[in-house]
């Protein structure tokens, strides 16, 4: 679509000329993420303050322009893309962390503040922001919020939804409203901060957001685990779980991804046999930790680990967490493409998971090594392919419409903390009924009756 | 209202004459919950199923009948109560526990499984259920849902939100949904799951509830720490929280409260200097827990405690909870009704919010003994009253605007896990402004177009 001359006029009125631009490179580079699809906007307007977002819904509503907010643009869902075009709301001017307030054990930032930033400045005030994304080096907090992030600590400190007190948000309609409080507890009305919480940025605009902190725990160790395969490892995990202990990583590694990583790294991380790894996490007070460590040593080798380590001082841990940390580049040099599915299933269901992805490779003729969050039973299922091998691309797309179909009937999700985006819109009515669906959308009418903010997100619309 | 003769014979059709009663007594009962306020039904339907239950929807629809869903009717704020009578809709007939499932650790209900006695069940296997109000012999878990109900162990382990995955719900349109999935991480469309947590019975029936559970934890220890005030007492809180230590509960009792309990037992519970007291819990693998005890100990006495008890046995612990647990019945042994307004506030305004107290008490004449989760700010702040007394009356409500106008000053919230029900909904504009207080209606529009759930809830409706 184009934007006519008194919408752009009307843009450059709300933001200044030096908040609005069109040129090609820019309207190419606000057009993409880790996707690496989307379409190019048709104008990219970067505002300074929350009054001047409020006056770019005006401008969209009156001008029935689609509206797409990006922090990062680092999503893997197009979240933050448009999908035919319109005004993409870059949200770059908005870094600040406002307050760190240490009695409180509470944070105050704007949207556009990196997550490792973010857990770099509390951390130096012996507090802890638990939600830890691959990403969180070049991902920011707001585009967290919006699609609910995760990460290997998910399985003991929960997802991003866990740490959202409150917001600041700018709705379609053009109010600027204020959900939550301080409060840890608040039950006064519906709870908007937590449907905002993983709605892609279709029913507002985040500005502020109220972050709740944790003491940094003063101990952590780290154990590795291998197993001849899936169905092992995730017996490790069961009787980890079964001695009560309750670990702030249990993190998965496939044998496909561990053959990866060695030719990767040039060396081997496991023994020959091992068809699966753990990478195990505890944390908390030094005895505590040292306790609960040698729990879950005793209970991998009793769910029969072909090989057992441990360490906690920071360097031996480093060593550890080495398989797992070079898996992402390990498998992007692998192939041309890797297309990162997140699903996620009941955890007793991982192993059934790991006997369709075998099939799936078969079947298919496609490389799947895959890894993850075991504990929560979230798994990255990596597509590994070659998007000029057009055979291959609609082999991997018919496998992904099967591993789809396949989570959902082992009681699973399509997406565990990626979220739907335009990518998976397609498939939503695998796991939601047509009645949830509506009821949606009628949630969405809610806020944004126009419908101008993030279209062709979630689900396909006309 | 009147419940028209062709209404009854539809409710009749919908579930059966032993599922339909408009005797005086019943009328009376199913019209009043803790709150003590109310207005009788004019009808009451006992369904078996969930079919009985959208059938129920759609005759409520139908002749225009506000439905009220009620579960064990324990409620603080009449949630479950009708405002201008219609149909109370009980889910008596829905006791059970469906599934226990170890391997995925988490449970399947229906709602009017009492929450102590799901807490029994799952401990029976080895589980755990954290949240704890201290209705919970008595409070089902449907109603401990709808109100996003917390307890003392909301500190550590959050409040009921945190434990919900999935719910089955019959839509006041009569559509039958399920939200959320046995998956722990899902961010598949909005989560309707989360809006519906708390949202008082005004959205949809619940009508099955998946939880997430957690390995019960192997040790707890107790810790009773005294202070000459309250303010000394949250200096506490501060200091074991800055030694890095997450207590299972932190419990704050102020001086009036630890006064009525020594005489409701007719012996001292605490030095005769002591202005409050924290019952601390700490919990985990054992080692842990004799680690996180030492230091929370250390962290009362090195913030001035008077006097520090601990105890890691079972009988010993009871004897440091026996104030505590005491409370609730010394306190309404000593008064005639006992006005239970659990206001919430970021934990370093909770001496703030005792000074606020005690000027209420000196300005309106009122004797008004708090206690409560001091680790989140949730206080328990109790009016002591006679319903005789009408002047007394006008001055506890005179007392309630002011409470409520200082905790959101406060940047608190006048509910931490009651909900506002009918009888705080003339406050609900002290802490959500116009534009969001729309946002809701509009919301609840999307769910119940023709407004029949639960009219007069959370806000004052024409």
């Amino acid at each position: 679509m184009a934007i006519s001359p008194e919408a752009r006029a009307a843009f450059l009125a709300a933001v200044g000329a030096a908040g609005v631009r069109d040129d090609e490179d820019t309207r190419q580079r606000y057009g993409t993420d880790a996707l690496l699809r989307g379409h190019p906007a048709d104008l990219v307007v970067v505002p300074s303050t929350v009054d001047q977002i409020a006056a770019i819904t005006r401008v969209c509503r009156q001008f029935h322009i689609p509206l797409v907010v990006r922090g990062a643009g680092t999503g893997y869902t197009g979240g933050a893309v448009p999908v035919r075009g319109g005004v993409v709301l870059s949200m770059e001017r908005f870094t600040r962390i406002l307050e760190i307030d240490e009695v409180n054990q509470l944070a105050i930032v704007e949207p556009n503040v990196l997550t490792g930033d973010l857990q770099t400045a509390v951390e130096a005030r012996g507090l802890f922001y638990p939600p830890d994304p691959a990403s969180l080096a070049i991902s920011a907090i707001g585009g967290n919020v919006a699609e609910c992030a995760g990460g290997p600590r998910a399985v003991k400190y929960g997802t991003t939804r866990r740490y959202v007190l409150a917001l600041q948000a700018v709705l379609p309609t053009g109010e600027i409203i204020r959900t939550g409080s301080k409060a840890v507890k608040n039950v006064v009305g519906y709870d908007l901060t937590q449907l905002l919480i993983g709605s892609e940025g279709t029913l507002a605009i985040l500005t502020e957001i109220t972050l709740r902190l944790l003491p940094k725990p003063a101990a952590v160790s780290t154990i590795t685990a291998t197993f001849a395969d899936v169905a092992g490892a995730v017996g490790g995990v069961t009787a980890l779980l079964a001695a009560r202990v309750l670990p702030s990583t249990i993190e998965l590694i496939d044998g496909g991804s561990l053959r990866a990583v060695e030719r990767y790294l040039g060396r081997t991380v496991a023994p020959k046999s091992a068809g699966a790894m753990l990478v195990i996490e505890v944390d908390g007070v030094p005895g505590a930790v040292a306790d609960e460590a040698a729990l879950v040593t005793v209970a991998c080798r009793a769910a029969g680990a072909i090989a057992v380590d441990a360490a906690s001082d920071s360097a031996e841990r480093d060593r550890l967490w080495e398989a797992r940390r070079s898996l992402s580049y390990a498998l992007r040099a692998a192939a041309p493409r890797k297309i990162n599915h997140d699903v996620s299933v009941p955890r007793g269901h991982v192993p059934a998971l790991f006997a369709l992805l075998a099939r799936l490779e078969r079947d298919h003729d496609l490389w799947i090594p895959s890894f993850g969050h075991a504990g929560d039973g979230n798994i990255h299922v990596n597509f590994m392919v070659d998007p000029a091998d057009a055979a291959q691309m609609t082999r991997a797309a018919a496998a992904a419409d099967e591993l789809f179909r396949g989570v959902v009937a082992l009681e699973g999700s399509i997406s565990g903390e990626h979220g739907i985006g335009f990518s998976k819109a397609q498939y939503l009515s695998l796991e939601l009924s047509p009645d949830v669906i509506a009821l949606m959308q009628r949630v969405k009418a809610a806020f944004d009756p126009s419908g101008i903010l993030n279209p062709g997100k979630i689900w396909i619309d006309g």
